[in-house]
């Protein structure tokens, strides 16, 4: 039943697509002659070239008038995919790494808005690559904003199904044009974002090569930056205060700010989802600074700015820093490492579990509670005042228990292959959770560059699966799925 | 609508029985002349004075017909702190601790079946102490096997109404006779354990005082020891193969051992429960055994003797050790951090989120993805081929989501008294088990008592919250509770 003529066909024209965003780097190289031109153009033609047989193959064949949910997770998981194995090219072209999972490992790390980093010496590598790696996190943030907006709602993960209601056609069969017009309408924001980001750093002083890159890494909630001590290489105030603002920007679901710069900024405040991320970011960084005023820094003015960035930066899993927090208090540490599991808005760029989930369970846990002192009445889960569907809550617990289930078991398998039992979970809550850095060996002062290939690749896998919700690679596991 | 006569009522015979059982320690006290009977005859006569003074002012009064869900739980939770401080008067009287807070966190420690200690040398108290101290955790076993099997399922908590269908009257209002009977038909199968238990460790060389205090360490899965190396002080091979026996028995639901025992011993593989719990076992002992021949042992047999001993004293939240395992490798270390969180049977003395919540989530969420390929289709959650009604399933997610945000709540608090994370993270997670030891600060080599006041204070409550399943005493902070 799965139609091998459309997901063929539209996997075609996302080569083409992705191929065609090299130009940008190529443009860049060509400017800095930084050498790379060469790895840009070959992978430009290898793109093209599998583009154009996916094309050739599906020619003139009729595409079924329904699409299913099938093809719509083959899609995403495979599109994905191949995103990541058409990233690594230049890297490769351009031997930046010494082996293939090191390429693979840092495009799949883009792709998924992770930055998790296997370069050792960022500064040393040329510019053009730079942008690149860059890129391909501001283009998989441009994918997770359809992805979570306009086809998991119609898909049912994960209790995004809530979201349908926010998209006039409920008709899961006719996928196509809603996720056009959504799309075109999100991306508009996205683009907007960018460039007033970029046109703000670079009025702090960054050149435009490093203002783009670094706003491609906020609001893809990615994290990559140009320099080896990431965002903490300015210590500029401004410039710290820039990305903070916009990191909590690409941290809210992104139909609000479609609805706010149509007119409506009140939609903010009256999403329960966006109440909660904006208050568990102020409680967070009222804690830290606490914890960090007169122990680490003596100011409380200091000790706010480093605070309130890297709560934000690890509460969206952008994973930028300014500090070596593995310095700081327990209490404050403490506080961000719960910041990788709990996530920003669903419907923005962020990983991990994101609010909207943690509320709806912290809901249910309360009702729960009422039920036993009131065995005989009935009491419904509420989101924003209306009531919030059992097959949705259903949805959300299926994608908690296999969240934690994958965690427990990829950190058992990264324990067998590490030193220590914080490094094993925190790798794999930093990858999970799509956040990139994280504590003990893959701390803000260190990077995955030292793990062994094994572990690379199965960090790969969990970047892949915390990025599409889990279900829909998980799903490709189960023979149900392929059955006609 | 609280019936403030049955309650106390209850409550005056509770302190009367826990008085009677201080005659067993003031026994050991006269025979060992260890100078301690007088602490224990000034706490029997607070014990016999506050339960007679509990008789009088309830005497004559009407207890109302029917004894609802709101007596049952403060009858519950307010038992327990009440035998906790009970408990605490031998060692205040005897001056084993220098403060209020150490002996009462002993004494929380044993009643909840934790075993976490604040004792720096265990084996300079005097004998009786000591099996006072056992007895406790003895004594919480029993009521833990009364609360799990006979009252949570009538109260409807955290999905234990699936054992209701093994008592014969579903009536809510009738509680009464049927925990009677079933807490004496449950009680003579531990009772027949301990003397079991107690009979081969004496049979290993261990003395009468010995075999008793690890036999009510055992099978209440309590974990306190009379040897500063706990476990490990006998070096014997027997010993430990009985007491890892005697703790996958007591990690078993105890109505199975009572089915065994009337001739049914296939119940035990016929449980869905049973059988997962005992293949955890098995694959964690491989894994764990795996782990540490060759790296830690020499010989297999050696290897397998501790790995199963550790495997087993945590997964059923024990708590004995016979190894040092924080010098165990990552992947040895990560499978016992990964048991301080499943814990063992439900209607067992274990305490964790236990198996059959464990079970039942991880089929939720196979169910999810099934519906995902098949949105129209309608999938049930079976357990051992019948349907697991919804409301069983909402029991078991709100437990679940309880457990971890009190465990992250904790965490943070304990973070803000601690110099590193993994022991904040790790004494929350020992006491919330009810286990005991756990890693950093408080591992196997190391205890509680170096944490400062307020943290003991914290971690009784942990304690306290994980041993009464959550819901019975997070319910008495509702305001809806104390309502009319
Ligand atoms: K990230
Ligand atoms: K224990």
């Amino acid at each position: 039943m799965i139609s091998w003529i459309f997901v063929p066909r539209v996997l075609g024209a996302l080569l083409w697509c992705i191929g065609a965003t090299l130009l940008l780097p190529l443009g860049f190289s060509v400017a800095y002659s930084d050498g790379a031109s060469g790895a840009f153009l070959l992978s430009m033609a290898v793109a093209a070239t599998l583009g154009a047989a996916l094309m050739v193959w599906t020619r003139g064949k009729a595409v079924p008038p329904v699409i299913g949910h099938r093809e719509g997770i083959l899609i995403v998981a495979l599109g994905w995919m191949i995103a990541a194995a058409l990233g690594a090219l230049p890297f490769m072209f351009a031997k930046t790494f010494s082996s293939v999972t090191d390429a693979f490992f840092e495009s799949m790390s883009g792709f998924t808005t992770t930055g998790a980093s296997v370069l050792t010496d960022i500064e040393s590598v040329p510019e053009s690559l730079l942008l690149w790696r860059a890129l391909t996190q501001w283009l998989g943030g441009m994918g997770i904003i359809v992805l979570s907006l306009a086809i998991l709602p119609f898909l049912g993960v994960g209790g995004m199904q809530l979201y349908k209601a926010e998209v006039p056609s409920p008709v899961p069969d006719k996928l196509r044009p809603r996720i056009k017009d959504t799309a075109m309408a999100l991306w508009k924001v996205y683009i907007l974002f960018t460039v007033a980001e970029t046109a703000l750093l670079m009025a702090g002083g960054l050149n435009l090569f490093e203002a783009l890159c670094h706003t491609f890494g906020t609001l893809a909630t990615g994290g990559f930056s140009t320099k080896n001590a990431s965002v903490g290489h300015y210590q500029s105030a401004y410039v710290d205060g820039v990305i903070t603002v916009f990191m909590l920007m690409a941290g809210i679901n992104f139909s609000l700010h479609y609805s706010a710069l149509k007119g409506r900024p009140q939609s903010f405040w009256r999403d329960p989802e966006c109440r909660f991320f904006l208050g568990l970011f102020a409680l967070f960084t009222v804690v830290t600074t606490a914890s960090l005023y007169g122990s680490v820094y003596a100011s409380i003015s200091q000790a706010f700015r480093y605070a309130a960035f890297q709560v934000i930066s690890m509460l969206t899993t952008t994973g930028f820093t300014t500090a070596d927090y593995e310095r700081w208090p327990a209490l404050a540490q403490a506080v961000l490492f719960l910041c990788m599991f709990l996530g920003g808005s669903a419907g923005s760029t962020a990983g991990g579990i994101k609010c909207l989930r943690i509320l709806l369970l912290i809901q249910h846990g309360y009702r729960e509670m009422l039920r036993l002192i009131h065995p005989h009445s009935v009491f419904h889960v509420k989101l924003g005042g209306r009531m919030v569907p059992t097959d949705v809550l259903h949805s959300v617990w299926g994608f908690f228990v296999l969240y934690l289930g994958l965690f427990v078991l990829f950190s058992l398998l990264m324990a067998a292959m590490s030193s220590d039992l914080l490094s094993a979970f925190s790798s794999v809550a930093a990858t999970l959770g799509n956040i990139g850095p994280g504590f003990g060996a893959i701390g803000p002062a260190t990077n995955y560059a030292a793990l062994p290939e094994a572990a690379k690749w199965l960090l790969s896998l969990s970047m892949l699966l915390g990025r599409l919700e889990i279900y829909t690679v998980l799903v490709l596991l189960i023979p149900e799925f392929w059955r006609p």
